[in-house]
């Protein structure tokens, strides 16, 4: 199986593992800075906001039950770059996708945009460890893989 | 023993538990908002740090420590009163001061002010908890009053 | 007129001049800490939720537009008390509620709790003097108020 | 002059105008997240503290003094490696280089590790643009790299 030979090889995973997702959210008055816009460390908390929603609605298993089985995924890496302001109480679309990436990592490109107007305000990505409690390394769980496999082949799923 | 009481009795401490510290800081770019000041809640973060420090610098415990030893200190209230503006990157002045109020809780009183000039920013205090783990309510420990009655009545402790 | 007197009188004002709403929102991984549950100062940051939804939605005025028309909120004063847990990307109520208080400043008050179980998380308010741009206090603004009762006093507004 | 170029050749400024500075820092309460160490976007936010204490330990003007002459420097990128956890209350370190990148951009370095057993926590960049108060980009002042190269040690670029 894929999950033994410890590094998932990208071949050995249907093309169409990739799932989306698509957030709304407002830009809190907690988040703008004396500059008038959002300040720039939010940008990395609304990615998250955008993994979470993927997650609970594409995969059908929140991140919270993820830890509760004892899988987490810290972020190892994460790149930004700042495109456009936006500024309180502006809507927000965020875009996420998720893919497995080759090193048996998880790896989230996100788009943020103005809701209506289009305008680009943020875009990037995180690329996330499997880790257990303690923050040692793991494997991706083969439910987890599978999970997203049917998730990804399954589009009836993402109506739920 | 008062810790048997299941209550402590604010006669049976010694008036002197009460211990206080000061500690400086720099407002953040982060903790501003498009008012051009520091962002409201950003306050009960200073005060976090005012407890931190003086529970290190005083009690010759850190916070961490503590949990560590099982004992931990949620807040069950909080009030702040906001008196004047701080801005981006000016030096402010914490002044913490904690003692164990009467239904086996800690309480600490803080004051804020600029550095410098020793106008007011926020005023405010936090009421504490004791817990295990998951929350449970428990009594303060013995040798945390223990740690509390000394460090007030040493005050050559306060050096270290 | 009542906005001359420098004072608002509360028996000038209709009893009806009180405004409700409800905000849903889930728990961010970012608003946790390593207690496991929210860190206490997110709960002034999920009451400005509360407060700029409340405006919007009840007022028919956004709090953006109010400081684009030169009127400021900030915070004088602010209460919280922790009744409960809540955990990453739970679903919370915030109910909030705002009225003129006496002496020329709002007061809004809320109760956060679990959105299934109404278990209780936090209670408390938050008073807000009206300023201008540069943070001098002014009197409220005469269509302030107006829309304050219009929107009090026509419940089918609360529809849109 | 360089400056009229609207671009800045790195051939033109000396190699040497780069600054670096050292700050220390402990972790906050409210930094840690529910995995136990510090939440991800917390790393932003300490690269801005190494950021403002190296602009006014080492060039001799604080960030806030260069808003205040018109010039604002917002992130156009920023880029983080996670090399390994941090927790509530430990001592970090932040190293920070500041130089001038090709195309009239400012670019820091940094890297942030325990202070005392210097294992790595976090290391990646920031990119900023230079822009007036409105958000439009406009050339580095000159007085700015007059500053830089002066504090860098190249008092003749002083002179270009």
């Amino acid at each position: 199986m894929i999950l033994l030979s410890g590094r998932l090889s990208s071949a050995m995973l249907p093309a169409m593992t990739r799932l989306t997702d698509v957030l709304h959210l407002r830009v809190r008055y907690s988040e703008t800075d004396q500059m008038g816009t959002f300040y720039n460390s939010r940008a990395l908390e609304w990615f998250e906001c955008g993994r979470s929603e993927l997650m609970r609605r594409k995969l059908g298993m929140s991140y919270a039950a993820l830890e509760e089985r004892g899988a987490f995924l810290p972020l190892v890496e994460a790149h930004l770059e700042f495109r456009g302001p936006a500024r309180y109480d502006d809507l927000l679309e965020v875009d996420s996708t998720v893919e497995v990436s080759g090193r048996a990592r998880l790896r989230f490109e996100v788009q943020i945009h103005h809701a209506e107007s289009r305008k680009p305000v943020v875009r990037g990505y995180t690329v996330h460890a499997f880790t257990d409690r303690r923050g040692k390394p793991i494997r991706p769980p083969a439910w987890f893989i599978e999970r997203m496999s049917q998730a990804a082949g399954a589009p009836e799923m993402s109506k739920t």
